[in-house]
C-alpha cells in the first residue's frame, strides 16, 4: 500500500466524473486509474494525468488498487459488474433498484466473501443516507411513522418518459414535495397521505415542429404510473430555455420520523438534502464509503455490506481519538 | 439469557423514567430491575411490577442483566459510575461534558476492556445523533462548514443561573435558534456567525416578593458567559403561568453541513430534531444503543465505544436481511 488509499473508477459517466472530483477533495485518497468500456482514447478526465484503461484489462490491476468505485448503472451494468469485480477488488457501488437489493446482495456477497474482499452495495443518498435515517427513526421511536419525500429534483425516468412521447422534441421533469403534506407530518399528526398528496410533478417541454401543445399536455398528465396519479403541470419552453435553465441535475428530499414517547409525547426527527448536483453528491458519498470499505477490509470484515453495516467513524479520514475529541 | 434482552436502569430521575417508558415500547427488551441511591421504597416506577434495589447491591445482579443503562448526571454521577459499572455490566450512558469525553472514554475503556464488557458512552442526541451528522457532513463534503443550532429548547443550566439571582423566585430559559442565520447557512454562503447571530435567549421569570423587575432584568441580560453575548428577552410571569405553560422540557436543534463539490456546486445536508420532551427522547436513544451494546458484546467487540463506532443496523431489533429488504 502507498501512503494514500489507491482508488480506481469503473465507468466514466456523470457518476465517474463526480467520483474523480470527490477524490480530489480528500486528504487521504488518490485516483490511480479509470476503466471504461469505451475506447480509452475517447475518455477525457478532469485530471489529464490519470491513465484510462479498457475495463477488460482491469484484472491486471489487482495489486495497484485498494478499492474500486463502480460507477455503472443499476439496470444493466451493476448486476454483471458487481459480482464480477468484487471477486477482484474491494468495491463500492450505488445499486439502487430497491426491489432487487436482496438478490444483488447475495450475488456480490458470495463473490466478495470467497475472494476475501469487502464490497459496499447500495451506497448513495437513497438508498444510503436516507435508509440510515429511516432505520434510526424506527429504532429510536418504535411508535411512529416514517415519511420519505423526494425533491425538488430532476427525475431521469420521468424525463425519459416525456421525451418518448410523439410531439415532444425535448423535456425535463421535476418532482416536487408538497409543503402542506410535510407540515402535516411535522405536526405529529401522523397523516395517511396519498401519492397525489405527497408529490407533484412539473414538466418543461420543447414541442416538435407542428405538434399540438394541448395533445402533448393531455398525453403527459394522463400517462399511467408516471403522471396520472399526480398533480402535474406542463410548461412549454424553447430549446434555448431548456439548455439555459434546465441543464443542472438538482435533487434532494426529506426523511421525517414522527413518533411518540411515553404517554403520547410528540418527537420529530428530520433529515434533508438540498443538492445542486445529484451525481456529484452521490459520488461524494461513494468516496467516503470507499474509504470505509478499505478500512473494513483491513479489519478482516469481508463480504457484501450496506450502509447499515458501516460504523460512521470509518467514513472519516480522522482517527477515532481525533473524532471523539473534535466531533462528539 | 432469556429470550428478551434484559435491561437494568441505574438512577431513576427524568432519564431513568424515560428509559423505563422507552423499553416498554420495544419488542425485544425487558426491564428487569431499577437501581437507586435513594431508599428503594421511596421510588415509584410507572410499571409497579419491576423491582427497585439499592445501587450498592448491584454487584449481585451480574448474571441477571444483559445491559445496564446509566441514567445519572455527567457532573458527578457518571465520572464515578461509568468506570465502576462498566467493570460489571455492558453499559450505555449519556455523558455529555464535551471537553472531558476523551478522559472519560479512557477510564471506561480500561475498565470495560478488562472485564470483557462493552460500554457505549456519550449517547443521546448531542453528543450522539448530532455528532454522527457532523461526522457525515465533513466526511462526505470535505470542502464546507458545519453549523449546529440548538432549540427551541429549555436549557437547564441557564434556567439554574436565573434561579440563583436575588429577586428571582422561579424561572426558565429557552434557547432559540435565529431563523435568519439558519437561512443564510442553507443558502450555501457559508457565513461566519457570531454567538449573538446564532441564538437568542428568552427568559420567563417569577419575581420574589418586593423584588424590582428592572433590576432583575438588568442582572440577567448582563450576566457574563450565560446571557451577555446574546440578545436576551425577559418576561415576568406568575407562578401559576410558570406551572401551566413551562413545565414541559422541549428541546431540539439543527446540524447543517453546507459544502461544495466539483467546481463550486452547492450541497446542503441538514438534520433536525423537534422534541416535546428532551429526557424522553434522550432515553429512547439510550435504549436503542443499549440493544447495540449487547449485540456488540455478543460479537466480541468489547471496551468503550461511542456512536461513531456503532453500525446503524445494530440499533434495530430487525435482522440484517430484513433491514436490507424493508428499509434500504
Amino acid at each position: 500500500m502507498s501512503e494514500k488509499i489507491r482508488v480506481g473508477i469503473a465507468g466514466y459517466g456523470n457518476l465517474g466524473r463526480g467520483t474523480e472530483l470527490a477524490i480530489a477533495k480528500t486528504p487521504d485518497m488518490e485516483l490511480v486509474a479509470v476503466f471504461t468500456r469505451r475506447d480509452p482514447e475517447s475518455v477525457s478526465l478532469v485530471n489529464q494525468n490519470v491513465p484510462v484503461y479498457k475495463l477488460d484489462d482491469i484484472g491486471q490491476f489487482q495489486d495497484k488498487i485498494d478499492v474500486l468505485v463502480l460507477c455503472g448503472g443499476s439496470k444493466s451494468d451493476l448486476p454483471e459488474q458487481g459480482p464480477a469485480l468484487s471477486a477482484l477488488f474491494n468495491t463500492v457501488d450505488s445499486f439502487d433498484t430497491h426491489a432487487k437489493i436482496p438478490e444483488y446482495f447475495e450475488a456480490v456477497n458470495n463473490s466478495a466473501e470467497l475472494a476475501g474482499n469487502t464490497s459496499l452495495i447500495a451506497i448513495g443518498w437513497d438508498p444510503g443516507l436516507f435508509s440510515i435515517n429511516r432505520l434510526f427513526g424506527e429504532a429510536i421511536l418504535p411508535e411512529g411513522a416514517t415519511y420519505t419525500f423526494w425533491g425538488k429534483g430532476l427525475s431521469q425516468g420521468h424525463s425519459d418518459a416525456i421525451r418518448r412521447l410523439p410531439g415532444v422534441k425535448a423535456g425535463v421533469q421535476y418532482t416536487i414535495p408538497v409543503t402542506e403534506a410535510m407540515d402535516k407530518v411535522r405536526s405529529g399528526s401522523m397523516p395517511v397521505l396519498s401519492t397525489r398528496e405527497k408529490h407533484k410533478r412539473d414538466c418543461y417541454v420543447v414541442l416538435a415542429e407542428g405538434a399540438s401543445a394541448s395533445e402533448v399536455e393531455q398525453s403527459i398528465v394522463t400517462m399511467p404510473d408516471y403522471f396520472a396519479d399526480y398533480d402535474t403541470t406542463v410548461s412549454f419552453i424553447t430549446e434555448e430555455e431548456l439548455k439555459r435553465d434546465h441543464a443542472a441535475m438538482p435533487h434532494g428530499g426529506f426523511v421525517i420520523r414522527s413518533g411518540k414517547t411515553g404517554a403520547g409525547t410528540n418527537q420529530v426527527m428530520e433529515y434533508s438534502l438540498a443538492l445542486d448536483s445529484n451525481p456529484e453528491f452521490t459520488s461524494s458519498v461513494l468516496v467516503a464509503y470507499a474509504r470505509a470499505a478499505y478500512k473494513l477490509n483491513q479489519m478482516g470484515q469481508t463480504g457484501a455490506k450496506t450502509a447499515f453495516d458501516v460504523p460512521p467513524g470509518l467514513l472519516s479520514p480522522k482517527s477515532a481519538a481525533q473524532l471523539r475529541k473534535e466531533l462528539l
